[in-house]
Order: C-alpha cells, then sequence, then structure tokens
C-alpha cells in the first residue's frame, strides 16, 4: 500500500528518533551552530538553486507576492541562519517536568519528551524548511519536511546542507530528511503513516489544511486560518480602537493573525465610522460594507454574505454595524476560526464578558491581532498558530513540540 | 450528506457547551449531587431496563464476563451515585492558568476553558455513561455519549435520569446527550462532525479504537491498548519481582494495564524462572513460553510469534528468554504499544536506561503496571488513559478535558 522509498524514509526517521530523544542539549547546540555556518558557507549554492525555482514561478506566471515569499538573497540566508542561533538561546523543554510521591511511596515523575517524528507539510516560503528542522530538532524530534514543490530546489539544497551539518556534529542521519517527491499521493500517503509519523504539522492556505484534516490518520496539528474581528464598542476609546485597526489590518495584511471584519456597535457607528474610515483609506484599505456601513461611508463597496466568511489576506476590511456586544459575540460565533479577536472598550463588564465568552485561540482587549505570535507572546520562535483545542492552542513553541512521559519510582509496590 | 437527527444532536450540543463552558463550579456541583440523588430515587426504573439488557445478552449466547459487565444491582447503583460525589470533590480545573507581562505592558493570561463538546464511543459497561457525563461536565464539557447496542436500555435510562437532573439544577438542556440509534453509518458520520464535535474519545476495545483513528477527522485521543512487558534484569530483587508480575497480571487481567509479556534476562533464566513458574501455576496462569523458557518450565505452552504481540486480558502470560537489557529495549520496541512497561532491577544504570529509553506513557522500576490510572496517579478519576502523543498520555483526569485560551490586556499596544 505504502510506496517502499517512503517507507524507507519513515524507518530512518523512526530510527532516528529513537537516538535523537535523548541527545543533550549541548548536542542538539552544537549541532544548530553548525548547521548556521553551514548555510553561510553555502550561500551561493543556495542562491543558485533558489534562483531556478523563481525563474520557474515567474515563467509559470506566479502572483508577485508568492514570487516574493519564494526569493532569498544573501541577507535573507544571514537572517536564517541567525535564526538558527537564536533557537540555540532557547531553553530545551526536554526533560522539565515535575513530580510527586503517592501515600505508597510511589514517587510520579511527570517528564517532557519528545513527540518523536513530526511531519510538516508547508507552501512557498523556503525558509520553513530550516526553521521548521531547527524548532524540531532543539526539541528531540526527528522532521519529515515536505514543502512546496515552487521551492523545490530551494528546499533540496538548504535541507541537505543543514541534514549534513547536523550529522557531522554525531547527530543520527534521518533526524532532517526532505521529501523530494512531489506528488499528492506521497502526501496522501504521509498522512496515514501512523506507525511512523507521530504528527503532522501543515502550515499553508486553507486548501491544505483542509485536506491534511480530512484525509490523515496521523494526529494533526491544526493551525492557521485566521477570521480575526474586532469589535469596537459603544465605550471605546477611538485613540486606542484606530490605530489598533490600522496595525493589524495593514501591518502584514497576508497573515493569519490579520484583521479581517470589524464590527462597530450601532450605536456609535454614525461618530466612529467616518473616522475610521478615512484612516483606512488612507492606507489603501478597501472597506466592504454593511447596507447600514455604506449609508454611513460614501466609499465603502457593499459586502457580499461571502464577505463576513472570507479570509481576505489583502488591504480588505469587512465591517458591519452591529447590535452591542451580544451581536458581536453572536457574529464571531458565526464567523470566527477560532483564533484572535479583540474588543476595543473602556467597559470593565463587558470587557470580562468579550474575554469570557469569545472562544478562541486568543482574546484580546484594547492590543492589536498581530501580538498573536510566538515570538511576541515571549515563547521566542513558534512552528505555527494552533487554531484547534487538542494538545495546542495559539502560538506553539518548542514546549508544543514535546509530550509528557511518566516515570515511577517504586520499592516493590503493588495494587 | 448527515442525518438531520444526528446534526440536531450535535447543535444542541453546541449550543449547550456555548453556556456550560462559564457555569460555575458551584452549579456544576449542585448539578452533580442531584445527579447522584436521582440515580438513587430511579433505582427500581434503572434495574429494570438493565435486565432487559442482560437477558437479551444472555439470549444471544454473550459471555459470561460480557454479562457480568454489562449488569447493574443496586450495589453498583450506589457506587456510581456515590463516585458522583467523588467528582464533585474533585477541583475543577476551568479558570485556572498563569500570567506573564510582555515589555511592552501587554499582560498575556493563560487560563484553562473547556474543550466544548466531547463525544465518548465506548462498549459495553453501563457505568461509563455516568462516569464520562460527570467528568465531562465537571470540566464544563458537554458530552454526547454512544454506548455499546447491548447495554441500550440501561443507558437510556441512565442518561435520561442524569440529564434531567442537571436540567432541573439549572444547566442547559443538551449537556448530556445519548445517541439511541446504534447503526454504525451513525458512529461513521459523529467522527465526521468537525463543526459540531471538539474531540472524540472511544473506550474499548482495540478494534473499536483502529476504527475512531482510521475515520475519524474530529481529534481523537486514542485510549487503551495496553501490550505491557514487565522486563526482569539480572539484579533484579525476587522478592519484587514475584508480587509484582503476579499482581500485574492476575489482579485484573480484563483490563488494558494488565501484563502480558515477561521478558527474562539469559543469565538469570534458569533461577528465576522456576520460581516465578511455580507462582504463576498457583494463580492459575498459562505461560506461553519462548523454546528456552519451555526448556526450564516443563509445564509451559509454547508460544507462537502472535502471542509476543497478543493483549491476552486473559491469565495468560507470554514468557521470553532475552540477552539482557538492550534484547529487551529492542523487544518492547518491536511489540509495545507505549502503555506501560516495569523494569525489575537493583541496577542504578540500567534503572535510568530503562526510564530513558523506553517510549511508552508510563515506566516503572520495581512496581507494578496496575498503578496507571487516574485514581492511582492522584487525579482523582479518569477518562481513559491515552496510549497517544497529543494532548494527553497516560491516566487523563480533568485536566486533560480541558484546553487553554489566551487572554490578553492591553491598553493600545500596536506591533
Amino acid at each position: 500500500m505504502f510506496n517502499p522509498e517512503l517507507i524507507e524514509i519513515g524507518r530512518r526517521a523512526k530510527q532516528a528518533a529513537r537516538q535523537l530523544a535523548f541527545a543533550s542539549t549541548e548536542s542538539k547546540n552544537n549541532a544548530l551552530l553548525a548547521m548556521a555556518a553551514a548555510l553561510m558557507d553555502n550561500e551561493q549554492e543556495i542562491l543558485k538553486a533558489n534562483k531556478l525555482d523563481v525563474q520557474a514561478a515567474e515563467e509559470k506566471g506566479l502572483k508577485r507576492s508568492l514570487v516574493n515569499r519564494l526569493s532569498l538573497t544573501s541577507a535573507s540566508i544571514a537572517q536564517i541562519s541567525q535564526s538558527l542561533k537564536e533557537v540555540v538561546a532557547l531553553r530545551d523543554p526536554v526533560g522539565e517536568g515535575e513530580v510527586w510521591t503517592r501515600p505508597n511511596g510511589l514517587r510520579i515523575q511527570q517528564t517532557r519528551v519528545p513527540l518523536g517524528v513530526v511531519a510538516m507539510i508547508y507552501e512557498a516560503r523556503p525558509n520553513v524548511t530550516v526553521d521548521a528542522a531547527a524548532l524540531c530538532l532543539k526539541s528531540g524530534n526527528v522532521v519529515i519536511l515536505r514543502g512546496g514543490s515552487e521551492a523545490l530546489e530551494s528546499n533540496k539544497v538548504l535541507a541537505s546542507v543543514i541534514a549534513k551539518a547536523a550529522q557531522e556534529r554525531g547527530l543520527p542521519s534521518g533526524c532532517i530528511q526532505l521529501i523530494t517527491e512531489t506528488s499528492r499521493e506521497w502526501v496522501q500517503q504521509l498522512m496515514k503513516m501512523n506507525d511512523y509519523v507521530d504528527v503532522i504539522i501543515p502550515r499553508g492556505g486553507a486548501g491544505l489544511i483542509q485536506t491534511v484534516v480530512q484525509n490523515a490518520t496521523v494526529p494533526v496539528i491544526q493551525t492557521g486560518t485566521g477570521m480575526c474581528h474586532a469589535f469596537i464598542d459603544r465605550d471605546a476609546d477611538y485613540e486606542k480602537a484606530i490605530p489598533i485597526v490600522i496595525n493589524a489590518k495593514t501591518q502584514n495584511p497576508g497573515v493569519c493573525n490579520a484583521l479581517e471584519t470589524m464590527l462597530v456597535d450601532e450605536s456609535i457607528a454614525e461618530e466612529f465610522l467616518p473616522l475610521i474610515a478615512e484612516e483606512l483609506k488612507r492606507h489603501q484599505v478597501t472597506i466592504k460594507g454593511c447596507p447600514k456601513t455604506c449609508a454611513i461611508v460614501p466609499f465603502a463597496v457593499p459586502a457580499i454574505e461571502e464577505d463576513w466568511g472570507a479570509e481576505h489576506l489583502d488591504l480588505i476590511l469587512s465591517v458591519k454595524v452591529i447590535s452591542g456586544l451580544d451581536g458581536a459575540l453572536d457574529h464571531i460565533y458565526q464567523y470566527g476560526t477560532k483564533h484572535s479577536e479583540i474588543i476595543i472598550t473602556e467597559n470593565y463588564s463587558r470587557s470580562q464578558r468579550f474575554l469570557r465568552e469569545i472562544d478562541a485561540a486568543v482574546v484580546y482587549v484594547n492590543a492589536s491581532t498581530r501580538f498573536t505570535d510566538g515570538a511576541r507572546f515571549g515563547f521566542g520562535a513558534e512552528i505555527g498558530i494552533s487554531t484547534q483545542k487538542l494538545h495546542a492552542r495559539g502560538p506553539m513553541g518548542l514546549k508544543e513540540l514535546t509530550t509528557i512521559k511518566y516515570m515511577v519510582y517504586g520499592d516493590g509496590q503493588i495494587v
């Protein structure tokens, strides 16, 4: 049933995982430093491979933004190399834990251990190849990488350079492997290789993530889709509301923690909407408004039903006038993707109700959704942002790449 | 695609979850006490329904052990009622958490919240209906119960009695629902209702669990299969080894934390095997031995390859003579199900290697695998024992029925 080459990748991964799980932090850090140096040493080769990907993408007529994501430069390689050094500085969660003693004297030690074999399925950005490998390695996990076909040549060189460096520093061969076969069939099989893969993390668009969720039998950590809302309460401080909405919408519109819909309490709509609309216009943001919004903002485009559920990932903001906090809670309940939601208010009780009643990974009072990020949360780095509830929720750092093991110390106890 | 009645169950569950998530611990405890009282008040009705199930099971010629699991008595109903009161005493994890402040003043509060809607798919024991409902309710989760068809009449009465009691104490209707349709098609659909169900927990035999893992698109917590080993090291203290092996094998052979295989270091086989074999015989345990074991123990039955991977769940123990710790690690790596494993030794370094290198939920030195249990770990109760690595591993208590939510307190912060 499974392709024998894929089985061989799985077998090597599992073999490597058995050793990597108890590699010391020191040996993992040495490997990361060697990987960082190797990237710099092989800059020319990486750039050459990347050029092939970029040329092919341009010939295929890929969108400019996609080609940009794909492109590497001397500066971006230096940055990727630097990010490896930052992973060295992060605390290794493996071996941390807690301990308690039962009345019968049994000592139960709950200890963090690596998950084992992590499969990453991702799209265009070649830097994910290195970032994911580094975070997995630091947390003692073997990684199987399957990047987008557009970045294949770049990924091949990147993965081979870092895998070689890790192996030269004594880590098991097979701890970083790239799948170079780009057929869909291999990915379909990879998602079902429960005997070889402990967890799959898809990173990319909604289509990719849905395919993995629908087809995987290996446990999945769902990342991604962010249909983020800001609710402007009738007691909002406009001097906070306007900068936050502009920041959340425009600072980087192509990412999952960008704002997609603004909900405005009807009692302040006539006062607030002209102010924010002017600022949005100044930032080249198109407003897709409900009928009430369009009546107040002459340059708003009428929204269609799809706009309320659309992750625009662009300089577009859906805007709706709603009936107070309850209206906002209902709207977000219906259209939200449980990623990040904001209330802007000076009212204590409504801020607390919003925090409590919104079911999302991150709920904000008076701050931008753009903070939903491992580094900005203080985790140092992130492997993705989980929008599911099992295992991890919100920004996932090194700790979320581990599981626990109970080690029980007895001296003859029986039941 | 989905059956409209099933959708209606899902819709009611989701609606109830939205309210139950922030019910106070006090109101949940009041409901649990009312449920405990209602079970006692409706004892006759429950016994009557249970009699129907037991009769049907006997007519179908079900195994005695299965019929026993199915049967309720006045005493067992009192025990189930009592177990609800014990859940009242457990600490509610909802709302617990930690908080930190970022350099920009953002206060990030990581708070435990319920998972939402939990679907339990389980087999014969009707007490699971009440236990699962109680643990879900206490942790703020709505439960959709789908028990085995053999216990249907009992489950109907039990679920209806406790659901009514909870509702009378003001909890949302729909917070405990039983699926009374026993067709496989409904279960198949339930496993794919990602819009309504947050997590599925299957409890039962390997067949049930594999069906759920293979077919669910809803995240699954895999429980169960325990192919547990004891390795008798050459420095084992026999006065610990013998009671532990006997306890782990015979105290309750039908459960997942019972011992299934004993591995004996070849250097002590001739000395130790006759001693333990005599004790096993005295406890009516059949030994299925490797050729070396059979040469030493005259009454051992030759093991076949399947015995090394068999969860006997009976008074049968597979026994193999192996070559030291490395032989044990390799054997467990090949045949283990990552549940619970023991080393019996007085040797420090080998005990540490075993703890470190065995990849299982619980790894013991000199204690019985029968301790792998929520109550015995000190969690007060358990919803199951996870053998997977995502979200929960080992005994799962109330905390494992929750996820986290980040509440972020800002005063205008932008990126």
